[in-house]
């Protein structure tokens, strides 16, 4: 194994040996800093599944188990805060496990100086998101660093879900002949924070997409949906997502860009920000591969669900360039989706 | 309901309506603040019961579960690191619920510019921490913060236990009668992170106590000792613990003040420093309260521990001063012994 403190960082701004911003985009870097520092040292078949949930056993039961921090800036979004984030992201990470979630975690490091009235805001907001997921905050902690540390407040969550009898998803179960399917537009989420830092107006507002994703997944098992691979879109966006399971799967991804769902005002301040929006961070939606004679009705199972009425088949699974994502686009030609190289989007999580 | 957004906060410095380092340190301030913010927004009876960890339910096993976020600074201190504090927290709570420690999640909030090299050192000791005493860390996030946010890291773990069928252990079960254990002496962990932060030396150098404590409680539950509460003293100390339990049980606590495990070493520093020992937090440490007729045998078991040599019972549970803990002292006076009020030792775990 190599030593970690000897290793290069491959960053743009050629810094070695630290820590950089692009090491928490969801990408490329990552990936490398995970790889790297974290798998050497707390090595283990679970942990290195590199699934967004971990499933254990645990007196029987089988568990699906997941934490997240979060550590968005602002704190307040159109369409959510860091509360709701932390509350739906730690839910769809359990549910793309398979499982129902039942319980979180939520930890705070709040910076002195941190106003108690937007505290109190940020915690209604995790308590009703909570409370219309239908799961419970049964622990927590609160920490306080000096002021000028910290943003106000991070946030932490860890959650833990009962995994489905009737589920077997995982990164690397994609097969050739899946179908694709997302459950609604993306990109908004990432939009959404973006221009409120940036001080962007659009014509049309754009709202995140913050939602718990559990009910989607849970009507795609009621149904019987042959379901292989359960991913949501968050950090590094579709583009991310695609292409982890292209590689965990050793399988190639066919994506029909003419069918991707992306609103316009999305597509217009991407083109503003020079961002791509299938490497937008979205929090409310969820990417399924299903085998291929199910894909239709998948979509219409999706589409009876609330928060799932723009699912759509955006691509499928092929046997040809492994571990690639390719987009066709409408006039028939084709390009490589890559995966995001670092942080395009700091902070949106 | 009040509004918290309308509640003054009664700091030493007079704030009003904003966090203050006091509302981190485990003490009187921390309680308000879960009280006034996070309960009634996040209110459910496990949350309410305000353990150590929660207990809950989850395909027919009955499980522990708890979080914890670790702020300390620096993140290198004489016996540990951010690492092996954070490992061993979320274990200690876990087995102060008479559970089994299963399974941990860590989330990392990486302040940008962070050597590498430091946080290869801080993971290898987690994995060391987690393997010696039997747990495994089954999933990770990690989030980047701009230089100057954070201070190198925070570290947040969450952790799932199995609890014992023999366990029924809560901070409201201890019973007039009841011995008061410590597993060995008190107050190293915040005097050795003090030491280092404010860069005194002592003649003898004092080491960090933390340590897992999960085979400690196993060894009690092993011989059948009747156990009504476990704690580990971390903020806030002794004093804050044994008032913690003094509220809930409605009980009040006399300390036989000589037996109490206080380090000569211990002892200077905190009078250099100004601090009692009583309030300085530890991290391998457990206090138990057991039946009166069994503690004895408790004090054998625990010796017979890795880590329990220095058992002693402290004190016992009265019928008198319903919520209060009382120091008798060599000379037979008493004096009260107050839960600290805010931070007197800011950032230690």
């Amino acid at each position: 194994m190599p030593d970690p403190a000897d290793w290069s960082c491959p960053t743009p701004i050629g810094t070695r040996g630290e820590v950089v911003m692009g090491h928490g985009g969801g990408g490329r870097l990552t990936a490398e800093l995970v790889a790297e520092v974290f798998q050497p040292a707390l090595a283990n078949d679970t942990l290195d599944r590199m699934a967004d949930a971990a499933v254990v056993m645990a007196g029987g039961a089988r568990l699906a188990m997941t934490t997240d921090a979060f550590v968005v800036r602002p704190l307040f979004f159109p369409g959510g805060d860091i509360g709701t984030l932390a509350v739906h992201g730690t839910i769809n990470d359990l549910a793309c496990a398979g499982a129902t979630p039942l319980y979180l975690t939520a930890a705070f490091v709040i910076e002195e100086g941190m106003s108690m009235r937007d505290l109190a805001r940020i915690a209604a907001s995790m308590g009703a998101a909570a409370r219309a997921a239908g799961v419970t905050v049964v622990a927590g902690d609160t920490k306080v660093v000096d002021r000028g540390r910290g943003d106000g407040v991070y946030i932490t969550t860890a959650g833990v879900g009962l995994v489905r009898p009737d589920a077997n998803v995982g990164p690397e179960r994609a097969q050739v002949g899946d179908a694709v399917i997302v459950s609604g537009p993306i990109g908004q989420h990432g939009v959404a924070v973006m221009s409120v830092r940036e001080g962007i107006e659009f014509g049309t507002p754009v709202v995140s997409d913050t939602a718990a994703v559990h009910q989607l997944v849970a009507a795609l098992f009621d149904a019987g949906i042959d379901t292989h691979v359960l991913r949501d879109p968050t950090r590094g966006g579709v583009a991310g997502t695609l292409n982890e399971i292209a590689d965990a799967s050793g399988i190639g991804i066919v994506v029909d860009e003419p069918s991707v769902p992306v609103p316009d005002a999305v597509r217009s301040a991407c083109a503003l920000l020079g961002l791509d929006p299938y490497q937008v961070a979205n929090e409310g939606r969820v990417i399924a591969f299903v085998s291929g004679a199910d894909a239709d009705r998948a979509v219409q199972v999706l589409r009876s669900t609330t928060g799932g009425a723009g699912a759509t088949i955006i691509g499928r699974v092929v046997g040809d360039h492994a571990g690639m994502v390719v987009g066709r686009t409408a006039i028939g030609g084709t390009r490589i989706i890559d995966m995001p190289l670092g942080e395009l989007l700091p902070r949106i999580c």
